[in-house]
This record gives structure tokens, C-alpha cells and sequence, in this order.
């Protein structure tokens, strides 16, 4: 059932409070097999049942509560009463006095919190993997990363532990778990929803957010939460903008960055079609919009993070993710004048925005170009970070509403999704929009999750044999590193393989040709994840295919073969042992 | 002729705006006889009287032009076709390819540049001083400071040159100037008048504002510039927002700053009791304003300046005042995250503030708390004019709009204003409120204008003999300083006084006694204006007093004189010749 069926059913004794969350109580015990790290804290059964009974109370005394007996999760960077917030910083932790406002909100109207979920420390990133709590993954493919910083919450809701779950979002925290995990990401105008009671990331333009499996349940959650807080200085009174999708804004195609992901381009493109079958569809230049996305990290909007970590960075900096750390360190250097310099031109950019919305209703990008697996955003945390907020950075320094939704399921079970987007205080217009796209598109439901037990281990791994420009410090060797393949070993093959140097190959190439009177060759083992292995061999062009190689053990693997026409004007190099000698020797 | 009248006898053919611009010619020529350092630069008369001749073309052909042959002045830091912009910095000086929007809304509306007027450099101070093209000085007293940054437009009003004026206003500069030459200065809402091709002081606060002398001249030439513009980042779509003055806010009496002038206070209390007729006067605590109103110099504001002038800075420190670059070099030391801090403090502190228009309709504030003489401001540029600023400083940071109006005139001639403030959008509400103010206050006119022939030596002199405390390094000195006192000469009485040091006088003070029997005694000659010598024997406690001493050389000056009583248990001390001596024996 999703919230809005909860509450109705709580509401007129279909079903009670503490019915629903003792259900829920069972499956978050069930999911903490496969993942537990999604969770900072959770809440005591007996605390949690004593609210429930507390919920079916009020309404069996009457009251009409729009989220009665609906079970949520919060970012652990949201007070809640009763639950340490943390940040996902244990050295940050406090017990905060009261709720933020959004969480005693929820309370209010009948919703009750099951736990605090990990995030990226102090929201600081698009990923999940910056939390000393441990790394949430993909719900649906746990090779990849879950996306951030509210990756706890998308991944409670992805894996139907709770129908909602709340996150927040500067940079895109709201958005880029919800494609990932195929929710819908609900990023408010800066100000609908109080942010007082939040830890803050850059203060002045974070917002909270929530995911859910729908639009409807965004929509209830706005109708509660929705509301002027004079406790937040960013609070405004409740406006509701219309918006006619007419016309419909998308980055120019060479603007479009999939960062070599070809199914994200795929199904950005049938997303475009979707909308173009009740919208016009209008390229824009968006290098405004990305010009105002540098600021955030690239210009002084780091210095918000600094500002809002500056005791924990003066007095115990080591308790900070190395990662967050270097991130949020290069905030000390910034100045005054470079500041107001970026507010100039950020007022400038922002002008600029405004008058794009006099030709557009509405914006539809990807919501991130790719996904990524846990193991490359380890080798490269910050560069591919990065990638992940190309489409979601501008959005609140722009003062923009944006509804992440999905828009396609990758191979590798990973959700890709579009981000709409509207000026400010169009945030139930886009619901509507959003329906509309949805209704068009007819998506196929999500994948089956990933609940394989071993969480490190849940994919078919494939060894693979090479020989030649793949091996270690050669000039492909990288498309075995970027795809997380484990080296095996270093062997050769058995004595029965010829090696040729083709010609006119670029990078220089061998050829392994299987024969009888032939020789041991050099030859390296590497293991690797079947779905990247599949993608390898996609890559891999002819003559040279990936075929079975026997290895001097007399055990077959898969390998570097070659088409008879790679021999063709090839140099016969069988006597020199392996490609290293021959490289060796042409240097 | 009012701006209104000039444009209704225009538009009916009464006159002819060629007529208006002559006479401008006129008055403006006559007065550069008295201070024509109010101007930066002015148009040749061939150029306005072209321009009045096309506004008389346009009137016969039936256009309506709201401002038909007024001539104005702009601030010289707002740019206008045909002038060089020079901000008052001569190596700042360029000659702008275009009109800012407000002044070639002006044109289109019919109204003739007449100039270029006077500023504190870059619009950094509230006093007028800060110019190296001179300092213009109070219409009415030409010893005391016009107020700034408005300066030279302010004193183009007030002597009648033009009926109105540009200014521009970050922390007051378009309020003080109005207020020590008996003018309104309407300070908009920022965003309400364009600031496009207005050179920067703090660009994100900056205000374009005019000078008038009434109410109705500031409403129409809102008519005529409250419009959005795309160009201005900060420009908003037009808003007018009511105000029904029933409760308007003053200060708490112990917050009421008037700096010693008791002039100011008695015009404050006078004022509110006429504000009483008719509204509920309500003491409030300013802590939050002041707070702040702190942020503006004290906080990171200040390198919004840093940032607008960063080149002239870093390739031409020299070229800019003293005073202003000792102010505005501080920001370069500035953080981005002292600015972040700064940020969030004043949302709260802006929240403080919305929360407030919840409990008051209106603030009555004084403009400034007192005035200050050209020379004092020499001595203490920096603090003087950070006390002109008590009243004025918060009120761009937190988003309101103001209406500085006449209040009250001191002895010396200089004006007492108060500052009717609103939120945001009630320019227009502010403006009925000021006439009713007004209306109910019937104030006297303005009094003459200061037109005496020599600007430094318009006022009667008086010269005063002093003979103990008031001696050079003597305790009580500063009260001839302070009054601009110079010295003449160290001389002696004629050889008939005795010298007694008073009983339980403190500091220690003699009295000179005229005595047949007497001796030479050593005193000191000060020359000073004679409101100041007034102002000064006001001081003078009993049993002294200021009567008349004969010189050694046989004139006879004002002088301190003792009454009987002064002699009860006192030493006579004639014997040392004079107080020096006295006091040199008894340390």
C-alpha cells in the first residue's frame, strides 16, 4: 500500500497504525540481510508501537490525520525527536531538543518515523559512498552506488521498507538517488518546506525533499508540508504557480552529456518523444544553467559547507570523510569579494533563468548522464561525483522546483530518470506535468531488487585472458581498471598458440592464433563482473574477438582471440615469448 | 515651479521647455558663484538647449511627456549620454556608450540633464566631504556638511536649481543629504528603479533615489522610473503595497541616539507627537536593526565596495580618497564565510524584521541623530559619519523602503528630517504618509539659503580671550576645537586683572578679575563663528562668564570674566602671571 492508501485505510479502520508499522517493522528487519548500512539509527519497536497506538488513538477520537499510521524514514541530517542527529559524522552527533519542523509536521499528521537513514556526510555529495556508517547501494543492483546524499531514504523506499522517506537537496541529494533507485525525488521550491531543524549544507539554498514510488504520495506529502515557518528565514508564504507544459526546454544535443552511457541517451531520447506527444520539444543553450551549476562547488557556494563545518573542521577535523573533507576545506580560501562577485553573477544568471521562463513552461533533463558502481566512484570520488551533477547543480541556486521521475532501467537493473523542472512555485504543477509524462510513457515497472545475500558478491564473475594492449601499464589497460577487474595472475598460455604483431593496428595490437607447433605466450588473468565483461567484449574491435584460451595449467578461460585476416602482412613475434618483449625490443 | 507645474505649463504651452532650461541656466550660474562645487561636470548650454527645443518639438506633436521640460540633476555615479561617469574618482572617469535606465527613462519622459553633481567618491560616506572635486556644503549653512553620498544633487535642489535630482542610496546617501538641506528623499524599494548603468557601491542593496521638495514631485517621478527591467538583475515586476498607518514604530527612548543635540531630540519628540494625531506611536527594541545595520561596514557588506572597486584598487590605490579607501580596503580581508555567516544572520534578522510589519505599519525614525560642521568631519571622518548612519544603515540589507522628510529646523540653519519607513513595495503608501505628516505637522518653510559670498567666511566672527581651562592642552580645550575655534594669538591682558584659582572648581578653572591693582596675565586669543561663540557661552558655568577683557594691546575682546562669588576661599595666584604657571607649580 503506498502512504495515501495507508492513511485512507488507518483512517477509517480498514487497517490500524500499529498493524502497519509492525509489517513495517518486519520488513526493514527482513531488508537489514542485505543492506542495514541504509540505517544511522532506528527507532525502538516499543517506541515505535506506542506511537502507532497513539496514532489509532486520534483517530479513533475523531481526527482526520492525512498521513495516519503511514511509517516514513528521515536523513539522519533532520531532527527528529528522540533520535540522535548525525550527519553521518558520529563526531557531530547531537540529541537535538525538538523535531524540524517538516518532521513534527509529520507527526502531526499521523506519520511515524522508523529511523534516521545514512546519507553522504553533511549531505556533501551525490553518491553514498562518503559515510563512515557504511556505503547504501543500488536497491536494485548493489554493485552500483545507491546515489547521494540521501541515499539511505531513496533506498528505504526503493526496497518498500517505507512508503515515503524524507532527504534533502542543495546540489541534487533529492534527485539523483530517486533516478537511480526508479522513485520519484520531489525537490520543493526553496522555501515551501521549512528547513528549520536541518543540519545545514549551504544554507541558503538547501531544501528537503521526498521520495516515494509516486507522484500522488509527493503530492500528499507537499499538502503537509507545505506551509509558512517563521522559524526558517527562507520560509515564504505559500504560492502556487500554474504552468501549461506548451513548450518544454532541453539542452541542446551537443550540450548533452551521457558520459559514454549509451542507454542513458537512449532513453533520454524516448523520454523527449514521450513529451513531445503533448508538448513542444525546444532545444536551449544551457550554458547559462551550467555556468550557475560551477558556482556551487567551482565558486563560493563551497564556502557555505565550510561555514556550516567550521567547528568539526577547526577542532576535529580528522572525524571528517577525507572525500567531504578536501570538498569542503577549499571553502577557507574563499573571499568576501569573490562571493559577492558570484552573488553578481548569480543575480545575473538567475535574471537570465527568468526570462527563459517567458519562453519555456518547463525544463526536462536527464536527471544525471550515467550511474556509476561503488568501486569507480573509490577511485575517483570527486571527478565522477562531479559527472552526477551536471543536470541537478543550477537547480536551487536558480531557485527552481524540479520532480526527478523515471524514465527507462539500465542492463544493469539501475534506474535512469528525468528531472522536471519549473520556476519557482510551480512545484504541483510539475506533479501534474509529471503525471502527464507518465501516463505517456508507460514504463515498465522497476526490476526485481537485490536481495542476492553476499553484498559484495551478487554478480556472475567472468575471468578473461589478455595479451596484448590490455595488459598492466598498456594503452588500454584502463578499460579493464574502469570496469573494477581484479587481476588473477600472470601466466602463459600452454605451448600451443603462435603470437603476431598485426599491422597497421592502432594502439600497436598482437594476435593470439591457436596452432600446434606453436609456443608458451605471456599472458595476464583478470576477473570481472559478467555485465562488465559483456560491455568489454562489446568494445572490443575486429579482427581480435573474445574467444577460449587454454592456459599453461591446461584450463580453458575466455580471451583475446583473432580473425584469420588479422594475420594479414602481421609479423610473426611467437619466438620473442609475449607482446611485452616485442614492445620492449621496438623501443 | 514645481517639477509638476514645469511639466503642465510645458505640456499646455504656457511655457516652453527652452524658457525652463534658460532660467535653469540662470540660477545655476548665479549660484556657481557660492558653491559650484556641487557639479562634476555640466552640459554645454548649446546641448540643453537643443534638448529643450526636441522636448518642445515632441509637445507640439502631441505627445504627453509626464516630465515636459524639467531640468534634473543626476548623481555623477549614474550614467547619462554626453557625460563622462566619474563616480568623483577622476582616474575612475569613462564616458558611458549609454543612458542608465532611470535617466533615459527621464529623457523619454521629457526631463534635460542639466548635470552632473558631487559625491562622496564611489558613494562611500554620508557626509559630502569625500570628493576631490570639493566639498559641497549645507544649502543653509555652508559650515556644515550637505550630508552624502548625494551631496552635490541634494544642494542642486535645495538651493532651487533644479527641481529634482538623482541620488543614489546603500546606507542613507539618498535620506542624510535630504535631510540637512529640508528635502524629501525617497529611497524606493529596491528593484523598483532600475540600477542598471548606476556604477556599484554595495551592488546587491544599491538604490536609485531623488531629491525634491515635495512629496508630490517624489510620486511623480516614481510614475516615471518604477518599472521592471530586464537589464537589472534585481529588478522586480512593479508591486504596490498598502499601508494603513495605524501603529508605527519608534525606537525604545534608550536606543534614541541624538549625540549631545538637543535640537534633534526635541524635533524627534515634536514629530512623533504630530505622527500621535493620527497613529499609534509604538516603542519598539532596534537591536535587531542596529544589528543589522552593523553588518553594513562592520560585517561583510563592506566588500561589496572592495569588489566594485577592485581594479582602481589593486592598479591605482592613490587615486582614491583616503578616507574611502581606508574603508573600503578592509574588505579585501573579508572570508566567504564570514559573508556566508553574514548572510544568515541577516535572513534572520530580516525575518525579525517581516515579523515586525505583522505589529507595526510603519517605522518613524529620525534620518540622523544630529549634524556635523565641515571641519569636525575632517577631524573624525570615519567615526562622524558612522553616527549619521544610526538611522539609515539597516534599511537596504533588510529590504524596506523609505521616505526621508523634513522635521524641524535647528539654529543653525541645517535640517532635522525624519525617515518614514515601510516593507517592501509600500513606496507609494509611504508617500500618502508623509502628507499626512506633513499636512498635520505645518512646518515652518525652509529658512534662507547660505548665500553668502565667501564660502569659508559667511558667518560672523567673534574673538574670545581664554585664560584657564580652555587654554591650549588645558582639560576643557576640545570645546574650542570641536567649534572650529582657531587661534590668533598668545598674548597678555593689560596689567590690571588679578588671577585666582576657584575653590572646589573642577577640572581646576581660575577667574580673571579686572583690579586697578592688577598685573599682566598670560591668555590665549580664539576667533570662532558666532553661533559657536553662542553656543559655547551656553556652556560656560557660574560663577564664570563670558564678559569682556582689555588686551595688553589696549583692545578690548569678549573674554571669561568671573561674577564675586568666584573669589569665596580662592587663592589668588596673580603672582605666576598667569594658569600655565599655576598649574606647571602645583603638579
Amino acid at each position: 500500500m503506498n502512504a495515501a492508501q495507508i492513511a485512507a485505510a488507518v483512517q477509517s479502520g480498514e487497517t490500524t497504525a500499529v498493524a502497519q508499522v509492525e509489517a513495517t517493522l518486519g520488513r526493514i528487519a527482513a531488508y537489514d540481510g542485505i543492506q542495514p548500512q541504509i540505517w544511522i539509527s532506528r527507532a525502538k519497536p516499543e517506541a515505535i508501537l506506542a506511537a502507532a497506538r497513539a496514532v489509532d488513538a486520534r483517530v479513533a477520537a475523531g481526527e482526520h490525520l492525512p498521513l495516519a499510521g503511514v511509517p516514513y524514514a528521515a536523513k539522519d541530517n533532520i531532527d527528529v525527536t528522540g533520535f540522535e542527529t548525525t550527519a553521518a559524522c558520529p563526531a557531530f552527533a547531537y540529541r537535538p531538543e525538538a523535531s524540524a519542523t517538516v518532521t513534527a509536521r509529520l507527526a502531526a499528521a499521523g506519520a511515524i518515523c522508523m529511523g534516521k537513514t545514512n546519507l553522504d556526510q553533511f549531505a556533501t555529495g551525490l553518491v553514498g559512498v562518503r559515510s563512515p556508517y557504511g556505503i547504501p547501494r543500488n536497491a536494485f543492483n548493489r554493485a552500483y552506488v545507491s546515489g547521494g546524499s540521501s541515499s539511505g531514504s531513496a533506498v528505504a523506499v526503493a526496497a518498500g521498507l517505507v512508503p515515503i522517506a524524507l532527504g534533502t537537496d542543495t546540489a541534487g541529494s533529492g534527485r539523483v538517488p530517486a533516478a537511480f533507485n526508479h522513485l520519484v525525488g520531489f525537490k520543493p521550491t526553496k522555501g515551501r518546506w521549512s528547513t528549520s531543524g536541518v543540519v545545514p549544507a549551504c544554507r541558503s539554498i538547501d531544501c528537503v525533499t521526498v521520495f516515494a514510488q509516486t507522484t500522488a504520495e509527493a503530492a500528499l506529502e507537499d499538502s503537509v508540508l507545505a506551509a509558512f515557518d517563521p522559524a526558517d528565514p527562507w520560509s515564504k508564504p505559500l504560492a502556487n504557480r500554474a504552468l501549461t507544459p506548451r513548450r518544454i526546454g532541453v539542452p541542446l544535443r551537443r550540450q548533452r552529456q551521457f558520459f559514454g552511457d549509451a542507454e542513458s541517451e537512449y532513453f533520454y531520447s524516448r523520454a523527449l518523444d514521450t513529451l513531445a506527444s503533448f508538448a513542444e520539444i525546444v532545444e536551449i543553450d544551457i550554458a547559462p544553467l551550467q555556468e550557475a551549476a560551477q558556482l556551487l562547488y567551482g565558486g563560493p557556494w563551497v564556502a557555505e559547507r565550510t561555514a556550516a563545518m567550521a567547528q568539526i573542521l577547526k577542532t576535529n577535523p580528522d572525524a571528517v570523510d577525507p572525500t567531504v573533507r578536501a570538498v569542503v576545506e577549499a571553502g577557507w580560501d574563499k573571499t568576501a569579494v569573490e562571493t559577492f562577485n558570484g552573488i553578481y553573477r548569480l543575480a545575473e544568471l538567475k535574471r537570465h533563468a527568468d526570462l527563459m521562463w517567458g519562453e519555456l513552461d518547463a525544463l526536462a533533463f536527464p536527471t544525471t548522464g550515467t550511474t556509476y558502481r561503488v568501486a569507480e566512484l573509490a577511485a575517483a570520488p570527486i571527478a565522477l561525483n562531479s559527472n552526477l551533477g551536471a543536470y541537478t547543480n543550477f537547480v536551487n541556486l536558480l531557485d527552481m522546483a524540479a520532480l526527478a521521475v523515471p524514465a527507462g532501467t539500465r542492463h544493469n537493473r539501475t534506474g535512469f530518470g528525468i528531472t522536471l523542472i519549473g520556476p519557482a512555485d510551480t512545484d504541483r504543477a510539475l506533479l501534474d506535468l509529471a503525471d502527464a509524462y507518465l501516463a505517456e510513457a508507460s514504463l515498465a515497472p522497476p526490476p526485481k531488487l537485490d536481495l542476492a545475500k553476499n553484498p559484495e558478491c551478487h554478480m556472475q564473475t567472468v575471468k578473461l585472458v589478455v595479451v596484448g594492449a590490455h595488459l598492466k601499464d598498456m594503452p588500454l589497460h584502463w578499460q579493464l581498471t574502469s570496469r573494477e577487474a581484479t587481476f588473477v595472475e600472470a601466466t602463459h598460455t600452454a605451448p600451443t598458440y603462435r603470437l603476431y604483431a598485426m599491422a597497421d593496428s592502432v594502439p600497436p595490437k598482437p594476435a593470439l592464433v591457436h596452432s600446434p607447433e606453436g609456443a608458451a605466450i605471456a599472458v595476464e588473468v583478470y576477473e570481472l563482473g559478467v555485465a562488465e565483461f559483456g560491455s568489454f567484449t562489446v568494445e572490443v574491435p575486429a579482427p581480435l574477438a573474445i574467444g577460449t584460451v587454454t592456459l599453461a595449467d591446461g584450463t580453458s578461460v575466455k580471451g583475446f582471440v583473432a580473425e584469420p585476416r588479422a594475420l594479414a602482412g602481421a609479423e610473426d613475434i611467437t619466438h620473442l615469448g609475449g607482446w611485452r618483449a616485442y614492445i620492449a625490443q621496438k623501443n
